[in-house]
Protein backbone atom coordinates (compact mmCIF):
# COMPACT_ATOMS: atom_id res chain seq x y z
CA UNK A 1 0.00 0.00 0.00
CA UNK A 2 1.26 3.47 -0.76
CA UNK A 3 -0.49 6.63 0.91
CA UNK A 4 -4.10 4.14 1.02
CA UNK A 5 -3.59 3.08 -2.44
CA UNK A 6 -2.67 -0.36 -4.08
CA UNK A 7 0.52 0.12 -5.87
CA UNK A 8 -1.09 -0.82 -8.87
CA UNK A 9 -3.57 2.11 -8.32
CA UNK A 10 -0.64 4.10 -7.36
CA UNK A 11 0.79 3.10 -10.83
CA UNK A 12 -2.15 3.68 -12.98
CA UNK A 13 -2.05 7.16 -11.36
CA UNK A 14 1.82 7.85 -11.99
CA UNK A 15 1.27 6.82 -15.67
CA UNK A 16 -1.87 9.94 -15.78
CA UNK A 17 0.31 12.52 -14.38
CA UNK A 18 3.90 11.61 -14.91
CA UNK A 19 3.36 9.60 -18.50
CA UNK A 20 4.90 6.39 -17.65
CA UNK A 21 5.66 4.20 -14.88
CA UNK A 22 9.18 5.13 -13.81
CA UNK A 23 11.35 3.13 -11.15
CA UNK A 24 11.95 6.38 -9.24
CA UNK A 25 8.67 7.60 -8.36
CA UNK A 26 7.57 4.19 -7.25
CA UNK A 27 10.27 4.74 -5.06
CA UNK A 28 9.20 8.30 -4.47
CA UNK A 29 5.84 6.53 -3.35
CA UNK A 30 7.21 4.52 -0.92
CA UNK A 31 9.36 7.52 0.77
CA UNK A 32 5.95 9.48 1.09
CA UNK A 33 4.08 6.81 2.31
CA UNK A 34 6.81 6.37 5.12
CA UNK A 35 6.70 10.32 6.04
CA UNK A 36 3.23 10.10 6.74
CA UNK A 37 3.35 7.37 9.13
CA UNK A 38 5.18 9.62 11.27
CA UNK A 39 3.59 13.13 10.20
CA UNK A 40 -0.13 12.46 10.75
CA UNK A 41 -2.61 14.13 6.85
CA UNK A 42 -3.81 16.37 10.29
CA UNK A 43 -0.66 17.86 9.87
CA UNK A 44 -0.38 21.01 7.28
CA UNK A 45 2.89 19.56 6.41
CA UNK A 46 5.11 20.88 3.00
CA UNK A 47 8.03 19.04 1.29
CA UNK A 48 11.23 19.43 -0.21
CA UNK A 49 12.61 17.02 -2.96
CA UNK A 50 16.10 17.19 -3.46
CA UNK A 51 16.58 16.32 -7.26
CA UNK A 52 13.98 17.52 -9.76
CA UNK A 53 13.98 13.74 -11.09
CA UNK A 54 10.67 11.98 -10.37
CA UNK A 55 10.36 13.00 -6.88
CA UNK A 56 8.71 15.64 -7.38
CA UNK A 57 5.73 13.94 -8.71
CA UNK A 58 5.58 11.91 -5.98
CA UNK A 59 4.59 14.11 -3.77
CA UNK A 60 3.00 16.55 -5.90
CA UNK A 61 0.17 12.89 -6.79
CA UNK A 62 0.07 11.61 -3.48
CA UNK A 63 -0.03 14.71 -0.82
CA UNK A 64 -1.81 18.69 -1.54
CA UNK A 65 1.48 19.97 -1.43
CA UNK A 66 2.86 21.21 -5.51
CA UNK A 67 5.09 23.41 -7.00
CA UNK A 68 2.74 25.82 -8.40
CA UNK A 69 1.19 26.54 -4.77
CA UNK A 70 4.81 26.67 -3.47
CA UNK A 71 4.21 23.83 -0.31
CA UNK A 72 6.31 21.76 -2.50
CA UNK A 73 9.91 23.14 -3.31
CA UNK A 74 13.10 21.77 -4.91
CA UNK A 75 16.23 22.46 -3.42
CA UNK A 76 18.54 21.13 -5.35
CA UNK A 77 21.42 19.00 -4.05
CA UNK A 78 21.07 16.07 -6.49
CA UNK A 79 20.00 13.60 -3.63
CA UNK A 80 17.12 11.04 -3.41
CA UNK A 81 15.69 12.34 -0.30
CA UNK A 82 12.16 13.93 0.71
CA UNK A 83 11.42 15.98 3.53
CA UNK A 84 8.02 16.97 5.41
CA UNK A 85 7.45 19.16 7.93
CA UNK A 86 4.90 21.23 9.55
CA UNK A 87 4.56 24.29 8.13
CA UNK A 88 3.97 25.67 11.69
CA UNK A 89 7.17 24.26 14.02
CA UNK A 90 9.74 23.61 11.08
CA UNK A 91 9.96 20.05 12.55
CA UNK A 92 9.77 17.06 10.27
CA UNK A 93 11.01 13.82 8.63
CA UNK A 94 13.95 12.99 6.40
CA UNK A 95 13.41 10.23 4.24
CA UNK A 96 16.33 8.98 1.89
CA UNK A 97 17.57 5.86 -0.10
CA UNK A 98 19.73 4.15 2.27
CA UNK A 99 22.81 2.52 0.90
CA UNK A 100 23.66 0.16 3.44
CA UNK A 101 19.84 -1.36 2.95
CA UNK A 102 20.65 -1.86 -0.64
CA UNK A 103 23.24 -4.99 -0.06
CA UNK A 104 20.64 -7.05 -0.51
CA UNK A 105 18.71 -5.60 -3.59
CA UNK A 106 21.19 -5.68 -6.31
CA UNK A 107 18.62 -4.54 -9.07
CA UNK A 108 18.17 -1.57 -7.33
CA UNK A 109 21.65 -1.05 -6.37
CA UNK A 110 22.60 -1.10 -9.54
CA UNK A 111 20.37 0.97 -11.42
CA UNK A 112 20.98 3.37 -8.59
CA UNK A 113 24.24 3.94 -8.95
CA UNK A 114 23.85 3.83 -12.63
CA UNK A 115 26.12 -0.08 -13.17
CA UNK A 116 23.75 -1.52 -15.37
CA UNK A 117 22.21 -0.56 -19.31
CA UNK A 118 18.50 -0.47 -19.13
CA UNK A 119 19.36 -3.66 -21.75
CA UNK A 120 20.45 -5.29 -18.76
CA UNK A 121 17.90 -4.91 -16.84
CA UNK A 122 14.84 -4.21 -18.32
CA UNK A 123 11.91 -1.92 -16.35
CA UNK A 124 10.10 -4.41 -15.60
CA UNK A 125 12.44 -6.05 -13.32
CA UNK A 126 13.62 -3.63 -11.53
CA UNK A 127 9.90 -2.92 -11.07
CA UNK A 128 9.07 -5.64 -9.70
CA UNK A 129 12.43 -5.57 -7.53
CA UNK A 130 11.22 -1.91 -6.02
CA UNK A 131 7.97 -3.84 -5.42
CA UNK A 132 9.28 -6.51 -3.43
CA UNK A 133 11.76 -4.42 -1.58
CA UNK A 134 8.90 -1.43 -0.55
CA UNK A 135 9.92 0.43 2.21
CA UNK A 136 13.32 -1.61 3.14
CA UNK A 137 15.67 0.32 1.03
CA UNK A 138 14.74 3.64 3.09
CA UNK A 139 16.31 5.08 6.26
CA UNK A 140 14.78 8.06 7.89
CA UNK A 141 15.62 11.09 10.42
CA UNK A 142 13.56 13.50 12.38
CA UNK A 143 15.05 17.03 11.36
CA UNK A 144 14.15 20.86 12.16
CA UNK A 145 14.50 23.00 9.25
CA UNK A 146 17.30 25.94 9.19
CA UNK A 147 16.10 27.15 5.24
CA UNK A 148 13.08 26.63 3.14
CA UNK A 149 11.17 26.56 5.65
CA UNK A 150 9.13 29.54 4.94
CA UNK A 151 6.37 30.16 2.39
CA UNK A 152 7.72 32.74 -0.24
CA UNK A 153 5.44 35.76 -0.71
CA UNK A 154 5.10 36.94 -4.49
CA UNK A 155 7.56 40.57 -4.62
CA UNK A 156 6.21 43.87 -5.60
CA UNK A 157 5.37 44.18 -9.37
CA UNK A 158 7.16 46.77 -11.79
CA UNK A 159 6.84 47.68 -15.47
CA UNK A 160 10.09 47.07 -17.40
CA UNK A 161 11.32 49.96 -19.57
CA UNK A 162 12.83 48.01 -22.10
CA UNK A 163 10.04 45.68 -22.95
CA UNK A 164 7.22 46.65 -21.49
CA UNK A 165 6.21 43.51 -19.22
CA UNK A 166 5.34 43.08 -16.02
CA UNK A 167 7.99 41.12 -13.61
CA UNK A 168 9.42 41.10 -9.81
CA UNK A 169 10.66 44.78 -8.73
CA UNK A 170 13.05 43.04 -6.47
CA UNK A 171 15.58 42.02 -10.15
CA UNK A 172 16.45 45.37 -10.69
CA UNK A 173 15.51 48.39 -12.99
CA UNK A 174 14.70 46.08 -16.22
CA UNK A 175 13.33 43.03 -15.96
CA UNK A 176 15.71 39.58 -16.04
CA UNK A 177 15.22 39.03 -19.50
CA UNK A 178 16.27 42.22 -20.45
CA UNK A 179 19.00 41.87 -18.30
CA UNK A 180 20.12 39.18 -20.93
CA UNK A 181 18.85 36.61 -19.22
CA UNK A 182 16.17 35.35 -21.39
CA UNK A 183 16.46 32.10 -23.44
CA UNK A 184 14.48 33.02 -26.46
CA UNK A 185 14.75 34.81 -29.82
CA UNK A 186 11.46 36.38 -31.29
CA UNK A 187 11.14 35.13 -34.48
CA UNK A 188 7.48 36.68 -35.16
CA UNK B 1 -13.06 26.26 -23.05
CA UNK B 2 -9.72 25.59 -21.80
CA UNK B 3 -7.97 22.71 -23.50
CA UNK B 4 -11.34 20.94 -24.58
CA UNK B 5 -12.57 21.64 -21.04
CA UNK B 6 -15.39 24.10 -19.87
CA UNK B 7 -13.98 26.52 -17.35
CA UNK B 8 -15.73 24.35 -14.27
CA UNK B 9 -14.44 20.88 -15.53
CA UNK B 10 -10.79 23.04 -15.27
CA UNK B 11 -11.79 24.95 -12.09
CA UNK B 12 -12.57 21.79 -10.43
CA UNK B 13 -9.53 19.78 -11.72
CA UNK B 14 -7.48 22.98 -10.20
CA UNK B 15 -9.36 22.47 -6.74
CA UNK B 16 -8.15 18.59 -7.33
CA UNK B 17 -4.37 19.22 -7.61
CA UNK B 18 -3.53 22.73 -6.64
CA UNK B 19 -6.09 22.92 -3.51
CA UNK B 20 -8.08 25.99 -4.08
CA UNK B 21 -8.83 27.90 -7.65
CA UNK B 22 -6.25 30.73 -7.37
CA UNK B 23 -6.65 33.67 -10.38
CA UNK B 24 -3.44 33.47 -11.68
CA UNK B 25 -3.93 29.62 -12.63
CA UNK B 26 -7.04 30.04 -14.01
CA UNK B 27 -4.74 32.69 -16.07
CA UNK B 28 -2.72 30.36 -17.00
CA UNK B 29 -5.10 27.63 -18.39
CA UNK B 30 -5.97 30.25 -20.82
CA UNK B 31 -2.28 30.50 -22.02
CA UNK B 32 -1.73 27.14 -22.52
CA UNK B 33 -4.68 27.22 -24.47
CA UNK B 34 -3.60 29.86 -26.62
CA UNK B 35 -0.38 28.00 -27.35
CA UNK B 36 -2.24 25.07 -28.12
CA UNK B 37 -3.96 26.66 -31.42
CA UNK B 38 -0.70 27.21 -32.43
CA UNK B 39 0.88 24.21 -31.31
CA UNK B 40 -1.16 20.88 -32.10
CA UNK B 41 -1.12 18.55 -29.48
CA UNK B 42 0.86 16.56 -32.06
CA UNK B 43 3.98 18.30 -31.61
CA UNK B 44 6.33 16.75 -28.89
CA UNK B 45 6.18 20.01 -27.06
CA UNK B 46 7.82 20.38 -23.69
CA UNK B 47 7.35 23.81 -21.59
CA UNK B 48 8.96 26.63 -20.05
CA UNK B 49 7.16 28.88 -17.04
CA UNK B 50 8.91 32.35 -15.99
CA UNK B 51 7.62 31.79 -12.12
CA UNK B 52 6.63 29.08 -10.27
CA UNK B 53 3.41 30.86 -8.89
CA UNK B 54 0.37 28.78 -10.54
CA UNK B 55 1.71 28.30 -14.04
CA UNK B 56 3.47 25.32 -13.35
CA UNK B 57 0.52 23.80 -12.32
CA UNK B 58 -1.70 25.02 -15.43
CA UNK B 59 0.79 23.14 -17.36
CA UNK B 60 1.00 20.48 -15.43
CA UNK B 61 -2.65 19.68 -15.00
CA UNK B 62 -3.43 20.62 -19.13
CA UNK B 63 -0.55 18.89 -20.89
CA UNK B 64 1.76 15.95 -20.11
CA UNK B 65 4.21 18.02 -19.15
CA UNK B 66 5.62 17.55 -15.38
CA UNK B 67 8.63 18.54 -13.02
CA UNK B 68 9.37 15.04 -12.39
CA UNK B 69 9.19 14.05 -15.73
CA UNK B 70 11.54 16.89 -17.30
CA UNK B 71 9.66 18.32 -19.63
CA UNK B 72 8.74 21.27 -17.75
CA UNK B 73 11.37 23.56 -16.70
CA UNK B 74 10.95 27.01 -14.20
CA UNK B 75 13.54 29.38 -15.41
CA UNK B 76 12.89 32.16 -12.63
CA UNK B 77 12.43 35.34 -14.59
CA UNK B 78 9.60 36.62 -12.36
CA UNK B 79 7.22 37.08 -15.08
CA UNK B 80 3.83 35.66 -15.82
CA UNK B 81 5.02 33.93 -18.95
CA UNK B 82 5.08 30.11 -20.71
CA UNK B 83 6.54 29.18 -23.63
CA UNK B 84 5.95 25.67 -25.40
CA UNK B 85 8.52 24.13 -28.21
CA UNK B 86 8.87 21.53 -30.32
CA UNK B 87 11.23 19.26 -28.74
CA UNK B 88 13.44 18.42 -31.12
CA UNK B 89 13.47 21.82 -33.48
CA UNK B 90 13.07 24.28 -30.42
CA UNK B 91 10.65 26.46 -31.62
CA UNK B 92 7.74 27.67 -30.24
CA UNK B 93 5.34 29.93 -28.79
CA UNK B 94 5.74 32.09 -25.72
CA UNK B 95 2.39 33.44 -24.13
CA UNK B 96 2.36 36.23 -22.21
CA UNK B 97 -0.17 38.63 -20.02
CA UNK B 98 0.20 41.99 -21.94
CA UNK B 99 0.13 45.51 -20.04
CA UNK B 100 -1.42 46.92 -23.42
CA UNK B 101 -3.85 44.49 -23.16
CA UNK B 102 -4.90 45.21 -19.13
CA UNK B 103 -6.11 48.94 -19.99
CA UNK B 104 -10.33 47.50 -20.26
CA UNK B 105 -9.55 44.84 -17.40
CA UNK B 106 -9.04 47.06 -14.09
CA UNK B 107 -9.87 44.37 -12.00
CA UNK B 108 -7.23 42.00 -13.67
CA UNK B 109 -4.81 45.01 -13.98
CA UNK B 110 -5.31 46.36 -10.15
CA UNK B 111 -5.00 42.32 -8.85
CA UNK B 112 -2.06 41.63 -11.17
CA UNK B 113 0.19 44.63 -9.83
CA UNK B 114 -0.75 44.61 -6.95
CA UNK B 115 -2.88 47.98 -6.33
CA UNK B 116 -5.76 46.27 -4.27
CA UNK B 117 -6.27 44.19 -1.56
CA UNK B 118 -8.29 41.10 -1.01
CA UNK B 119 -11.06 42.85 0.86
CA UNK B 120 -11.09 45.21 -1.91
CA UNK B 121 -11.70 42.46 -4.51
CA UNK B 122 -12.78 39.82 -3.42
CA UNK B 123 -11.70 36.34 -5.50
CA UNK B 124 -14.91 35.61 -6.53
CA UNK B 125 -15.23 39.77 -8.37
CA UNK B 126 -11.59 38.80 -9.85
CA UNK B 127 -12.30 35.26 -11.03
CA UNK B 128 -15.76 36.62 -12.74
CA UNK B 129 -13.10 39.28 -14.82
CA UNK B 130 -10.68 36.70 -15.70
CA UNK B 131 -13.73 34.27 -17.01
CA UNK B 132 -15.07 37.24 -18.91
CA UNK B 133 -11.59 38.47 -20.51
CA UNK B 134 -10.47 34.78 -21.23
CA UNK B 135 -7.43 35.15 -23.89
CA UNK B 136 -8.30 38.87 -24.41
CA UNK B 137 -5.02 40.08 -21.44
CA UNK B 138 -2.74 37.55 -23.89
CA UNK B 139 -0.21 37.97 -26.32
CA UNK B 140 2.13 35.67 -27.78
CA UNK B 141 4.86 35.81 -29.93
CA UNK B 142 6.97 32.75 -31.60
CA UNK B 143 10.31 32.53 -30.26
CA UNK B 144 13.27 29.58 -30.73
CA UNK B 145 15.07 28.77 -27.73
CA UNK B 146 18.60 29.37 -27.49
CA UNK B 147 18.93 27.72 -23.78
CA UNK B 148 17.25 25.50 -21.50
CA UNK B 149 15.77 23.58 -24.49
CA UNK B 150 17.31 20.07 -23.97
CA UNK B 151 16.59 17.83 -21.74
CA UNK B 152 18.41 17.05 -18.77
CA UNK B 153 20.66 13.89 -18.47
CA UNK B 154 20.85 12.15 -15.05
CA UNK B 155 24.62 12.88 -13.87
CA UNK B 156 26.84 9.91 -12.75
CA UNK B 157 26.39 8.82 -8.87
CA UNK B 158 29.00 8.95 -6.39
CA UNK B 159 29.32 7.81 -2.91
CA UNK B 160 29.53 10.91 -0.71
CA UNK B 161 32.39 10.20 1.89
CA UNK B 162 31.28 11.84 4.45
CA UNK B 163 27.42 11.09 4.67
CA UNK B 164 27.55 7.78 3.06
CA UNK B 165 24.69 9.01 1.07
CA UNK B 166 24.71 8.63 -2.81
CA UNK B 167 24.83 12.01 -4.94
CA UNK B 168 25.49 13.34 -8.15
CA UNK B 169 29.09 13.34 -8.84
CA UNK B 170 29.47 16.68 -10.50
CA UNK B 171 28.77 18.61 -7.54
CA UNK B 172 32.56 17.45 -6.27
CA UNK B 173 34.17 15.57 -3.48
CA UNK B 174 31.57 15.29 -1.17
CA UNK B 175 28.25 16.38 -1.90
CA UNK B 176 26.49 19.34 -1.89
CA UNK B 177 24.86 18.92 1.46
CA UNK B 178 27.95 18.24 3.02
CA UNK B 179 29.59 21.46 1.40
CA UNK B 180 26.70 23.29 3.99
CA UNK B 181 24.33 23.49 1.48
CA UNK B 182 22.00 21.43 3.68
CA UNK B 183 18.83 22.95 4.72
CA UNK B 184 18.25 20.95 8.29
CA UNK B 185 19.93 19.76 11.46
CA UNK B 186 19.13 16.32 12.02
CA UNK B 187 17.30 15.93 15.56
CA UNK B 188 16.87 12.05 15.80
Amino acid sequence: MICGRTEKQFMEEVERFHGFVAPGLLIGGYMVDAIREKISEKVEADAIVETAHCLPDAVQILTPCTIGNGWLKIVNLGKFAITMFDRHTFKGVRVYMDLKKLGSHKNIYNWYMGLVSKKDLPKEILIGSILEAKKDILSSKEVVLREHGKRVKKSTVAVCENCHEAYFASQGDVCLACQGKDYYEITR
